[in-house]
């Protein structure tokens, strides 16, 4: 059907990108926010899916505290499960989130080529999720990033409340740039632009990506990080690769948005994401039915539909 | 939420509208695709709430005969219900679908100001819904436009299957251009260009309004209507404003698309269709709020949850 289905004529809209790099984040942000616990084995499963699906960048899972995130306690057991991953698919890259200093030496026990380090953009959402203000953040992140530099290690930066925060209400975008800049100069080779509470516009979108800009980041160095909430995720994606932003983090089958939860919070579905850029023409080197048919296994598995509209339409039988 | 959470920094993207006109379909496209049929005093209250709300282009109903269309057999009453509707809210528009002279007859009866008729952009689907090839759907129409003109009557001409057809495949953009052209020949004042299936993405949009645009019909006589079944609804619609559309169908809540049935095919979602169209400072008049709260409220009598992640993150205590 997907075949069949392709597209007449692909008309470019102006300044879209010919390859966007998906940042899979299902494993991670997308099983840290669901209600159950995924057994250890189906994550090593699941993780191996997505490689074989033709997925590039998987971030596995996080070195976060179990106190806070009980369902990624099994990061250590994880790991050596999936290191051979990379020799199988060369170019798989498996990042791992790392909170501080500790996570960093279990990161480096393991030795996890890539992490990402989670700070935010507002001083509310800093204050709550980390107890502390906007500056000790980086004070905190600083010799995280450099010793992981110094090791060899590629450093993922997010950032979080980039558009509005629940607090704060809307985030300037200066506020914004001012402090994704400062986590690219400790040493980041990407920052990961989230819109965590997902009520940001393309309007939003275009006006951050300037502003960084101005700052003298350009959109190589980002990524947009859209959660559908108000059903603006794709549409904000579309905006985003028109101004340049060439790597998009999705969650395949939009985990960790349950649809029969009170608010449906989810991560943009990577097949929703990818049907638009197949449909556009621009590469992935993912194969969308293999993706589908493992977002529906990992739904069974949970129990419950997947939340991506691609994900259902692809894979119920008519 | 909403005023807290409005735009801090509106940057337009290039291209955009100041102002969209929604061409609300709910109460028709939306609940003729319901499984359960909402009574008629729901109906009515259904329509003086999006009213109400703000929208001031509302399809009420349909004089397709009720053998094919049961859950809108009840028009004939609920016309007289609300043709008070307009003079309580200037500029009011309520027209209904009429499939051929038959129902004419009625609407001209009734004293509808404004009516639509239904064509299909492929052979397949014009002999399957109307059992008539391309061409002889146009016969069938071509007298019913013009004794509607003759009355003083606005027509607007829905052109379904304009880029994907569950039997023909991708549907050339020149074969829609001319058929839609030839619509708009008869005396429609707007086409409607229908996403039938949902397969179309951005980049499709951009390629046939450029084919419209090639044979004299600007965006001006264009509106877009697009399903949400593969998640690419509110992405499309943007590409289509930023080529001149200022028409845009969708339906309160998402009507007629079920969240639980086995295919979601439902319609772009008025509630998901404003958020951006308010984050991008794009006017519609429409009270978001109110409106989310009349989809929530019909969700309620339809047993089950709206499909619009708006209308669930706007409505859903937190």
């Amino acid at each position: 059907m997907i075949t069949e289905l392709g597209l007449p004529d692909r008309t470019p809209l102006s300044g879209l990108p010919s390859r966007v790099r998906i940042h899979e984040v299902g494993a991670r942000d997308g099983l840290q926010n669901e209600s159950s616990t995924v057994p250890l084995e189906t994550k090593h499963e699941f993780i191996g899916r997505l490689a074989r699906a033709g997925l590039r960048t998987i971030e596995a899972t996080s070195f976060v505290h179990p106190k806070w995130v009980p369902q990624l306690a099994d990061a250590e057991q994880l790991m050596p499960l999936i290191a051979g991953l990379p020799e199988e698919y060369p170019g798989l890259r498996l990042p791992v989130l790392v909170p501080n200093t500790r996570g960093l030496d279990r990161a480096l026990e393991l030795r996890c080529a890539d992490i990402a380090v989670f700070a935010s953009a507002t001083e509310s959402f800093a204050r709550r999720n980390l107890n502390r203000g906007l500056d000790e953040q980086m004070e905190m992140f600083a010799p995280v990033v450099a010793r992981a530099v110094e090791a060899g290690i590629r450093v993922r930066g997010y950032l979080s409340m980039c558009f509005g925060d629940p607090w704060e209400g809307p985030v300037p975008v200066g506020q914004v740039a001012s402090v994704g800049a400062e986590l690219l100069k400790l040493g980041c080779t990407e920052l990961s632009l989230g819109d965590t509470i997902g009520t940001g516009t393309p309007g939003q979108v275009a006006a951050l990506l300037r502003a960084f800009e101005q700052r003298g980041v350009g959109a190589d160095r980002l990524a947009v990080h859209f959660h559908d909430t108000y059903g603006q995720a794709l549409a904000n994606t579309l905006a985003a690769l028109q101004l340049g932003v060439t790597t998009v983090d999705s969650s395949a089958g939009g985990l960790g948005g349950c649809p029969y939860a009170k608010s449906a919070t989810g991560n943009l579905a990577t097949e929703d994401l990818v049907w638009m850029l197949d449909g556009l023409g621009i590469e992935t080197g993912v194969d969308l039915p293999a993706l589908a048919a493992t977002s529906a296994w990992m739904a069974d598995r949970l129990g419950r539909p997947s939340p991506s509209r691609a994900v259902r339409a692809l894979t119920t039988p008519s």
